[in-house]
């Protein structure tokens, strides 16, 4: 007889407990992290350990609290567990505790070479400029402190995104633009507008994982629909689920340097896009934060631009092209203005006005444009020269993409590898990366990495990635 | 026959409409707003007017989207229309709509007397000094920009605050402290880690209108607690609510100058009060924004001082006592202090660092003292000058709190009077008040009015008041 997986020798163990009553009804179970301290097992395998002892009626999850013992009329015996139900992959099941402790774990390390870092390095940044400009601002506002802002922001900087936004072709009225506390609040604004808790919300596979855990957050179900780092989003594979029995309420899309995949939609799809939205009455959310850091000179399309119906909410942010330390995203929510300027005031009220006026004096100057210029060019040469030391030290059959702007590589290991061990063992080596598996609730991505590109190369980062590709060496 | 009320007469009219097929089912009923303007009418005549079509089940009322005309099996006849219900004060219908529409009015108008702020004059505020600080942090800190900021906000923040607190006897360790956006962001947080969509929170009555918004925005439910100007909320109608079959989630006090009320619990009734919400597991969320505007040195007692079991939610702003620019809330959120944590991270991110930086640079400084014995002892003043102007030129039977400290008066007009009304006509005249309408769900305060004492009295503020007066007289 073979011996029974990990995990099943675990969920017996706990099934002994509580039959015996060392594991009382109503108690509180470990938690997943302390289960994987306790055992000293993965993360894969105490989840899997909490889903069959659910699947047995076992554990009870309350929301917001953990797993809790019930004794359910009839216990399964020893061994008699059923076979593990089949995992519903479009489905959230619980990637924020995942994602959580992924950035516990990295808090904890002592990093010395970062590659999780969606940023660039603070040097490329024009922040002496910034700071100069605030300090300029200060010193013409005397009561710049002495009043609240106004609630959708202050009107400087909602003219120039206004005008700029006419460049990317948009039409973003400056009067429908609120300033916020960065993207992460205008896709919380977007998200609250429209859905309700319980409501599925369709996002890009794979996505942001901070995006993830907003939805979580907001008790929306996560549906995924399949993107490619060549032209984003499956159209396809949307079309039949938009045709399918679950509503979709919205569609949360990055069309231009998708993260992590850095995909930029073509135009015909982003038309399609929008169009199959506006049919389904779904609501189309677009999050263009990165879309600044194109290589090329031209801007590319938002959706936005092929918004016919005011369809399509817009969010955006000046944290990754500007300066990390600014709160400063933007939403312009089409037919939902109304309701997202009630709740940012109900959520935060008016972001400070100290940093929109500084940013709008910088941007009103044509150092604005030279300083993305030059960023752009930077960024084009190190993602080259990652990309190259990636080729040099990862194992054969790696695939990196080539995005056409940005700070990030989504880099897919020979498939025996492991993103999640790789993580671990390069924090043990001081060297952070994103492994793929928070980057949905799948385990389609537990072979890939994503690697930030802000910094300029060094042999330090060279020798972290040789590190890196060893650490996969070792894993066989 | 005498003629029946205005909102009858209109209901009827819709009613009219309706069975003809002028207005027809799935329709959208016009807004309230919109009826005010068309049939020049007041805001509780419009409101009157769709409660009535509502009895008669002609009209439906869709979350986020407003009033449609739906068509039931039998129409009532005209002028056989119910006896009005009831109204069920305990539950929130809808002040929000109010709240709004009386702020629109407000930013309409052109103002030249505020009676409506809660603020100090901006010249009360250390304005100058603030600025040198920032000026000075962003010299100091080259990289200030190029980082984004701790989840949880600044340790140099969190750490006189937590100082700061023990003096009011309130034990907020600083790790357990998140820096927020303002209160507004700190009681958003509170709610959202406490409670679900449909719960019942309840408040002190009356209460401050914001949070009100605040709560219809995360589709709770609000129950209102008695309270009063000498001692803050009644206990014995909480302990009666608490026993009661309602459940209650939440409870939000303000047990330090009370907005509107400038009430301040007693110690016992702090104590009490901490008791009876641990006993019924209804979680205690304390907003102490005002407390360090009372007149004595000696600092109030915060209700977490009195908490024995982490069940009390402690939230508070440098908004109101330092600069109303700065978005500088704070919340320490004993048991549930992670969850809050999380939430601050999906909904937000980190605060910006400078205004953090500045305020505890100064914080640390004899100067902050000195800086609040002066304030308080101006605003002393004001109040005293505002409530002598009151009793001169408002109508006998007016009655004026006398708060401890802060910057607001609870004015009670005699019962016949209507506080909309004369916001209504003191717009007019450039002068805004908080009517007492939008400080409660129900009609209990709807002759009461919030006078903002936090300008130096001068001879246009007595006029105002003249004014005010004058407008009154002429209700009759």
């Amino acid at each position: 007889m073979h011996t029974p997986p990990l995990y099943r020798q675990l969920a017996d163990h706990y099934l002994d407990a509580i039959r015996s009553g060392t594991l009382k009804t109503g108690e509180r179970f470990p938690s997943i992290r302390l289960m994987m301290e306790k055992h000293a097992v993965s993360l894969s395998t105490a989840v899997q350990v909490c889903r069959e002892l659910e699947d047995c009626g076992v554990l009870e999850a309350r929301p917001r609290s953990g797993n809790y013992i019930r004794q359910p009329d009839d216990l399964p015996k020893p061994g008699a567990l059923p076979p593990p139900a089949p995992v519903d992959t479009d489905v959230y099941v619980g990637i924020h505790e995942k994602v959580s402790w992924v950035l516990r774990a990295s808090q904890r390390a002592t990093i010395k070479v970062n590659f999780a870092s969606a940023y660039c390095a603070p040097e490329l940044y024009p922040l002496k400029t910034l700071q100069d400009h605030m300090i300029k601002a200060l010193r013409q506002n005397q009561h710049l402190l002495g009043a609240q802002g106004p609630n959708c922001g202050h009107s400087a900087l909602r003219n120039i995104l206004a005008r700029r936004a006419l460049t990317a072709k948009a039409n973003l009225p400056a009067e429908r633009i609120v300033i916020t506390n960065g993207a992460t609040e205008a896709l919380n604004l977007a998200l609250r507008a429209v859905t309700r808790p319980g409501d599925t919300v369709a996002v890009e596979s794979p996505t942001f994982y901070g995006l993830l855990q907003i939805l979580e957050s907001l008790n929306l179900r996560v549906l995924e629909i399949p993107a490619t780092a060549h032209a984003g989003i499956n159209l396809l594979a949307l079309e039949q689920l938009l045709q399918g029995a679950e509503r979709i309420q919205a569609l949360i899309v990055t069309p231009n340097l998708q993260n992590p995949l850095g995909s930029i939609m073509p135009d015909a799809n982003k038309s399609r896009l929008v169009q199959l939205c506006a049919q389904h009455t779904t609501v189309l959310i677009e999050d263009d934060t990165y879309g600044d850091l194109v290589d090329t000179e031209q801007p590319l399309s938002t959706l936005k631009h092929w918004d016919r119906t005011d369809n399509v909410i817009y969010c955006a942010s000046l944290n990754k092209t500007l300066a990390p330390g600014m709160r400063l995203g933007w939403i312009s929510a089409g037919k939902w203005h109304e309701r997202v300027e009630m709740l940012k005031h109900t959520q935060s009220r008016g972001c400070e006005a100290l940093s929109q006026l500084a940013v709008s004096a910088f941007m009103k100057t044509p150092s604005y444009e030279r300083y993305l210029r030059r960023l752009r060019k930077i960024l084009t040469q190190q993602r080259q020269q990652m990309s190259a030391g990636i080729a040099r030290y990862f194992p054969p059959g790696t695939c990196v993409t080539t995005p056409q702007g940005g700070t990030l590589l989504w880099v897919e290991l020979p498939r025996h590898h492991s993103s999640l061990a790789l993580f671990h063992e390069g924090l043990k080596a001081g060297i952070q990366i994103s492994p793929g598996d928070i980057f949905s609730n799948t385990r389609r991505f537990d072979h890939f990495v994503r690697i930030g590109c802000g910094a300029p190369y060094s042999p330090k980062i060279d020798e972290a990635l040789a590190t890196l590709g060893q650490l996969l060496k070792n894993q066989g």
